[in-house]
């Protein structure tokens, strides 16, 4: 282990540096959005990380509006976005090329150039001269900290160029630096290094060239997350990684990890404080938003990285937990799970409630009743993490001792039908009570929920005239068992505005209609809420 | 690096040792059968590991069992069967434990002994004294060796136990080796060390008792390969990893890429002779056994390990593929698949079809005009990274210049309806032409889309049989834009089976139930293709 030397957090000493948006986009399976690619920016500046590395402004219309729209959306409370591109086009010059233009115009103040510093990949793939790549790298990093841009570096392929030319690769590390690259990252392209072999490699050219260096590592060997420890064993100061891993092939050294050890392994301070704490709840976040399962096995943050099933220790656990524990799993903000204590359900609870603004009142009896509420529904699939409104109804229920209606589901009916030409025809007719009126209402839509969502609202307007303002402005479908097809439990997310505010309610049921219905039933419910309406079916 | 020191395979001087049946099962989620693991014994000794772990007799009926029937059912032809056990408990003699019988009793040529080595567990989890502690593992370890048993020591707790007591700890693996074990494992139990850590640690031990040394890491800090080999290089001759590394908590050291890592990094021939390239199937058919789905981003053999996505790198690809890859997939029995991204390029579009067996003999008109297509198909919200049964339908299509058409739709219906008594009926009606006839079925199911899989199955299955093993496995629904609630575009991707390999296929519409009908189509038309079946309508 290195000493803890090194500056805190908020100086420049040493660098969390996030690419998930850029390199963890690259992940099959992985498909972001410009909202998507917004939510995770926030979710990663609330955990801390010094640099967001948004992806590449003019290669991708998506990323110029990401970055445009971020400049005006965002209000970073930690973090500087990075764009990132690649050096000058052979023979031009860096200011005539629209590449490097659109880096500047995206408004970033930081860029990461990549840059070839295996000598095969710049004949092969990049078809020019050695020299004229060097002259590439050093135009480029020139003209834009001309600009005023902070520039970093990222030498492609620099494990492998090092082993087939170590002089060549130094030297491209060289000229980044002397043209005044703030920091030169080694990048393990392939990620077929081991700890050792960074190690040494980066101590010598670290010796060599006095650069700052920094590390992104890939996981093909299953040894990312040490790779980017062992390369700050030898003096890098910036680690490149992706939240929950993510990356092309196997994925990216997991920023997770890579954080958790820093903080708590090498007690060096590289997050804002209390901002390890929140890292299991950031991870899950960030999960649902590219729509992963979260893995119940990862490091610190999973499900399962706590859990002990060999009943074998209960009894030495509960006398000292930590001599089974290579951490407090709060310090991540995981809990251990044979103890899942009563009394920190209860607390949580407790808390939680408080911050809905429904008092509990240290009622023992009461919320003992909500922690197994809440535990009999998540285990039905439920989850109450990212459906605060559903929540708060529950929570309600329990405290007032009734439920709060302000209509009465007699049934419902939503038909999709195919077309001879091509078109689909959904229609959905919902049988209610509200006010002790009987409504039959019958509504089209661009689909099976949006027709039932369309029947509800016109069912219920004339009674409730607020829901004119309601409006369904998210809406996630969660398949929860992988490997029983069509016939898994479904999980739905939805989240509605009401233009002052916007609230998420959910769903489970065997189909997606069914849960879909459950979470736009709390949906309006919560909404009359809101408006301060009293229930009355 | 370490050199590639060490004897070769087959002889004793080093040791791939599995306990897959025996930690690895205590992962959350796993419970296997005698029969399961007998069936992943052969798969290991297939591997050739040269030790088994299979379970802790006495204390475990089902592996008592598994000990009685592997010796007669299984002829090893790499591996030794090894019981797990513990040391006797204090105050009794060994030859009294009736535990230590029945590690006599299996029958297995080599015992496993854990024991403990922190100082603090031997007092508040054993509750004995230290010297009854070394006198339990001399006793033991004596009596086994005595009665011809090859004997390996555990040290549970090896790495918290040496940083709080270093002598003991020393002490712990001095009493055990001078009593006749042959190898002592350290033991990382809470899975918290480091790779730097662990080097120092097992030099340090390795030096002061001259005892033959394993590692058995534990994956808490995602290092837990790294840790192995960090281990092999200060001087361990012994690894402990568990297949896909299962195991508690997080999991186990992962005996896949440790594998690959001793033999094509360190260039150590540490399994038999063409085992490595079977590394990808052995994998793949253990998660099937243990009932979980294969991890896509595992290192070597996961089904992402060796896929690239950008279309940038496909044409250098093409000219060399150890540029963008650290080793030849082949080498672990995997492939490397090109992934159709919007990105997408004519040169992955050939590559793609050569894997896929469509020959598009570089017509260079002919791949634009697929390259056109996905492209068209990528913006309207498809994605074929993840379909690849959808692409190559549509290759062909292109290729063939006719779509493969085994039915003709005419039309479809969905209904979902909520009961008073709080249940759902969901019926489908489908409308086809198959052969020449006009075909009308209907079907329940539990969802809609279950209702419209099983009423197109009952439809056709008349007419093509072959689709009566046909099995939905896995389905996914994705909402594109997060913006638009419930009237936004859905994608849904399906995966099928026919017993003998699955398939995937991606449909996309305004609604759920659009997008899953054509996913279904695409999926039905594959199977048949692949059946070999003549295209008729």
């Amino acid at each position: 282990m290195t000493d803890a030397s090194g500056p805190a957090t908020g100086d420049d000493g040493f660098h969390v540096f996030d690419t998930t948006l850029r390199d963890g986009a690259q992940r099959e399976g992985i498909n972001l959005t410009v909202a998507d690619k917004l939510t995770i920016a926030r979710h990663l500046d609330d955990f801390g990380v010094g640099f967001i590395e948004g992806g590449w402004p003019g290669a991708n219309p998506r990323d110029t509006e990401f970055f445009q729209r971020a400049r005006t959306e965002i209000d970073f409370r930690h973090a500087r976005l990075v764009a990132f591109g690649s050096t000058r086009r052979a023979g031009v010059r860096a200011a005539d090329d629209p590449q490097v233009a659109a880096l500047l115009e995206s408004g970033a103040p930081v860029v990461t150039l990549v840059a070839k510093s295996h000598d095969r990949h710049v004949e092969l793939a990049l078809r020019t001269t050695l020299d004229e790549n060097l002259a590439m790298i050093r135009d480029t990093v020139a003209y834009l900290t001309a600009q005023g841009r902070r520039v970093f570096v990222d030498c492609e392929h620099f494990f492998d160029g090092y082993r087939a030319n170590p002089a060549y690769a130094k030297q491209v590390v060289r000229t980044a630096h002397e043209a005044g690259a703030d920091v030169v990252v080694l990048c393990d392209t392939n990620g077929g290094m081991l700890p050792a072999q960074i190690q040494a490699v980066v101590g010598t050219v670290l010796a060599d060239t006095g650069a700052r260096l920094g590390i992104h590592a890939q996981d093909d060997t299953g040894c990312a997350v040490a790779n980017t420890l062992a390369a700050v064993d030898a003096g890098a100061t910036h680690v490149q990684c992706t939240a929950n891993g993510y990356g092309e092939r196997v994925g990216n050294a997991n920023l997770f990890p890579v954080a958790a050890a820093l903080e708590l392994k090498y007690d060096r301070r590289v997050l804002p404080a209390g901002a390890l704490a929140e890292m299991t709840r950031i991870s899950h976040a960030i999960a649902e938003v590219v729509n992963l399962t979260p893995s119940t096995h990862q490091p610190y943050v999973g499900l399962s990285a706590f859990a002990h099933k060999a009943g074998l220790h209960a009894s030495a656990i509960k006398v000292d937990p930590d001599l089974y524990q290579h951490i407090d799993p709060e310090q991540v903000g995981n809990t251990m799970r044979m103890l899942v204590s009563d009394m920190a359900g209860r607390a949580s609870i407790e808390l939680k409630g408080k911050e809905l603004g429904v008092d509990l009142g240290g009622d023992r009896e009461l919320i003992g009743r909500v922690v197994e509420r809440v535990k009999e529904r998540e285990l039905a699939g439920y989850t109450y993490e990212a459906a605060d409104a559903s929540f708060e109804l529950l929570l309600r229920a329990e405290a007032e001792g009734r439920v709060r209606r302000y209509f009465r589901v007699e049934s419902w009916r939503a038909i999709t039908e195919d077309r001879p030409d091509g078109t689909h025809a959904n229609e959905a007719t919902v049988k209610l009570w509200a006010k002790g009126e009987r409504i039959v209402a019958t509504a089209e839509g661009n689909g099976p929920v949006n027709a039932l969502d369309r029947a509800l609202r016109v069912g219920l307007e004339r009674i409730h005239p607020q829901l004119a303002r309601l409006e369904l402005v998210d809406y996630k479908v969660r398949i929860l068992e992988g490997k029983h097809g069509t016939g898994s439990t479904t999980r739905v997310l939805v989240t509605s505005s009401d233009g002052r505010g916007e609230w998420s309610t959910v769903g489970v049921a065997d189909n997606v209609i069914a849960a879909s219905w459950q979470a736009l039933e709390d949906a309006y419910t919560y909404g009359l809420l809101r408006a301060g309406v009293e229930p009355q079916e």
